[in-house]
């Protein structure tokens, strides 16, 4: 038996939060796991299954600010044979299944509300096959993006949906992950082109194929992607589309042609600077125009003094604290220059200050690295705290408004938080560090959360940029898709009629009559 | 009343073809719309509610080789509140409902094979809002591909999606459209963000958001772009996005940083060539390798010698009579140079003869004139023809391998056709022109399209790459997607419980019993 760790990135257990439900709305029946299910289980997978209270608990926490809700047993599994009778088992019992990859999701979306089995996907962690020459890989869904990243380090690949956590694969296929390389690169419905995944009564479908467009039915991957584990278990990555790295290494029948390419000065590069301003409005002003006028960024992050600041005294860094840009771009070392030069041109006609310009990849480290470790600084201002992050996304012409007027919402509020930005794709976050002791706090950071997804709403963007509905969202849900939400259940309904798959996450059932 | 048109891309009324059933394996009942339904479509629409024989028949006629199936009615609505009021009436008997568009589909997607009222939708043709800072715009489903262009000129904004016939942007969500320009732009999933439908029961429901990236519940947007109007009727696209023209007008208060840019050589151009090989291996493997080190291409068409020639006698063109490469590029001048310096070097390394760059407007106008005309150049060989267009695609690695067979299997069928592809998305089709009387020759070809699909998937590509299933693929879906073409039904039938939007396409629903 292949060792069983729970993963790195869910070591830090926080202190033991509520037991129990999750909010008023939500009347959800608890369906625990029987003891023949659990027996059943045991028999199918030994001591791969576990009803330990310290596993549990750990499979019932994320990196939220959501309750502690464990499930009655966590299966460890190998395969995606063993997720069918998994969920065989618990379909016979009607007993809930929450997939698990990784514990980085941060809207509950592996709570067990319902209680029930959670599944967990870290062993399924092989690469299966590489595709060099259609830039694809196939991975099993246990796969972390810093584990595919390394393992592709030599072939001059990368995987470049990159959200800040060291998600599972599978798990940012549940999420739509997508992050700072979204706005050149896209996100998972972008990148993961095919999809193994176990329904609710335990078939086994393959999605998608292996042509990069494709015209033949209804689009199951992009319906999976995002879901959040409601309509089924993904277990594989078939076709998982992976991007150049600057500087890559060719395929080898290419070489000849590759130190032509060197010399020549073509093979892609990156670049990345800083910019600072007077005020958050013009960091914002200088990101839509550069959008507006299509030059092509990699990379396009703001931050606010504050996470400046935080970052500063975290990676003792030395950046001036104003609201800042941060933007990289990938190419040839021609056009590196030229859209580095043009958008700087764009920055000062905004006012910007101390353009840094990362010239050597120690540089470039440096500043990503402080952008990187945002989550840690800012929860590091505030001893023992634990994080929340709202997450919304607005059209370019409202984002300016928007984080301006977020930013003063933050200030009346009497609140410490910090607005950080993937702005290329007009998604912002506000990281507010919390204690779970003062309730009051608590009360207020909720209210100022709520406005802040109604300013989104009320410009035309959405609830969620990227980090999905879980239990955290669901009531912005039916505010931002109306009747829309009635046929996403109806959906539910068809392809889950037990409510078995992660139940009691992105609807409240009770709402919904049809 | 507006004047109602029928779409001129409909003009060439073909010799009228066997009315009645569609194949052998179909055996779908007929739902002829009663009097009752016809007097009450008639009451609310007035005279736009036509069943004069040669309307009915332009409406059960597309571009394809299909038999003419025409429907009962035609309703010309102008309104999404319309759509819902047709759907009503026609729910309650069961009637079939058959959105229209410019009836420029090629796998028999608007033929009433189970009779029922045909919707069209030429009349929505209102431009309805530009946002210009979002580069998206708000369009009814009857505004054509052109017209939106047309309209879009004096902005510097243009709608990228180009399927070559002048579809309406509703047909082209019906079968997620792609072209020649996807490799830069994408298809209609990358373009159409958010939409406005009416379902089966008649609600309306908009989907998506303003927003570019959203994590917020299921991807009703992507469910129904694709899905031939078996789930809904989509009225609107109410987030379409805008690609700059090359040499764009920028937005007025940048006009300042424009004439700089300008000035600095910045602004977007775009460069075409056309090179031709000895072998067609050689042709698809410099498209490959283009793709394979991420050279950016707009454009990347392969024709084969046979589309050449075709191609030269309609156009009054000169290119030599060979396999060839079309590329373009868009970027800024330097951008180009590099770019289409590279790409001449990799062609080379394959043998490329005669690289002909079109450096003036007007000679990239020419290049493209050309491949723009291909369907009718091709027909224009076979007096009297009618077309048959295969279209696969498949992964970068098995291009050549599929080319190189397909061009062989014509060779062996004995039959007259030609390939052209949009290479750099792996997609391909053939064109055959026939005619109706020669029953051979048709059987030959079908058996020739069923080798060529079986290829594809055989790759591991898909049965269509943009033209959508229709009547004429559906044999493939299970092929292609085995097991899971039962999950797609399930949401059919949870979403269509009658049985009533665009019935008898895309499933055998025979086959099913899930």
């Amino acid at each position: 038996m292949r060792c069983r760790l729970i993963p790195v990135a869910r070591t830090s257990l926080v202190s033991l939060r509520r037991w129990g439900s999750v909010g008023s709305r939500q009347q959800i029946t608890r369906r625990t796991a029987s003891a023949e299910t659990i027996s059943a289980l045991k028999e199918l997978l030994g001591d791969r299954l576990s009803t330990s209270r310290s596993v549990l608990e750990q499979h019932g926490t994320d990196e939220s600010y959501h309750d502690v809700t464990p499930p009655d047993a966590v299966a460890f599994v190998e395969s995606t044979e063993e997720v069918t009778e998994v969920i065989k088992i618990c379909a016979a019992t009607r007993t809930p299944i929450i997939p698990f990859g990784a514990g980085t999701s941060i809207e509950g979306h592996i709570s067990a509300v319902a209680g029930g089995v959670s599944v967990n996907l870290s062993g399924m962690n092989g690469i299966l096959k590489l595709d060099r020459e259609n830039m694809s890989v196939k991975v099993e869904a246990g796969v972390t993006r810093e584990q595919l990243n390394a393992d592709l380090r030599a072939t001059g690949l990368m995987f470049p949906v990159d959200p800040g956590a060291n998600a599972t694969i599978g798990g940012m296929v549940a999420t739509n992950a997508s992050g700072t390389t979204t706005v050149k690169y896209g996100n998972m419905k972008t990148n993961a082109l095919s999809l193994t995944a176990v329904m609710a009564d335990g078939r086994i479908i393959k999605t998608g194929s292996k042509a990069r467009k494709s015209s033949a039915g209804y689009d199951l991957t992009r319906l999976l992607i995002g879901s959040e584990g409601t309509l089924a278990v993904v277990t594989e990555v078939r076709n998982c589309m992976l991007g150049l790295l600057p500087f890559r290494v060719l395929h080898d029948h290419h070489l000849h042609l590759q130190v032509e390419l060197r010399l020549s000065g073509v093979p892609e590069a990156e670049k990345a600077m800083i910019c600072s301003f007077d005020k958050m409005k013009d960091a914002i002003d200088t990101c839509t125009t550069v959008m507006q006028m299509g030059i092509p960024v990699a990379r396009m992050e703001m931050m606010d003094e504050n996470v400046v600041d935080a970052v500063n005294r975290y990676s003792n860094l030395n950046n001036s604290l104003r609201p800042s840009l941060i933007i990289e771009h990938h190419g040839s070392a021609n056009e590196l220059e030229q859209q580095s030069s043009v958008v700087q041109e764009i920055a000062r006609d905004f006012g910007a200050m101390d353009i840094e310009v990362a010239s050597t990849s120690e540089d470039r480290k440096r500043l990503w690295s402080g952008r990187h470790s945002v989550w840690h600084a800012v929860l590091n201002q505030v001893p023992g705290s634990r994080g929340f992050s709202a997450d919304v996304a607005v059209p370019f012409s409202k984002l300016t408004e928007a984080v301006v007027e977020t930013q003063q919402d933050l200030k009346t509020s009497g609140l410490f938080g910090t607005i950080v930005g993937h702005v290329g794709d007009g998604n912002f976050h506000v990281l507010i560090p919390f204690t779970d002791d003062n309730k009051e706090h608590l009360g207020r950071m909720k209210a100022f959360s709520h406005r802040l997804v109604k300013r989104a709403l009320a410009c035309g963007g959405t609830c969620t940029g990227e980090h999905g509905i879980g239990i955290g969202k669901m009531e912005y849900l039916p505010m931002e898709h109306g009747g829309a939400v009635d046929f996403m259940y109806t959906i539910k309904k068809a392809l889950d009629p037990q409510d078995i798959m992660n139940p009691g996450k992105i609807f409240y059932a009770n709402d919904r009559s049809n």
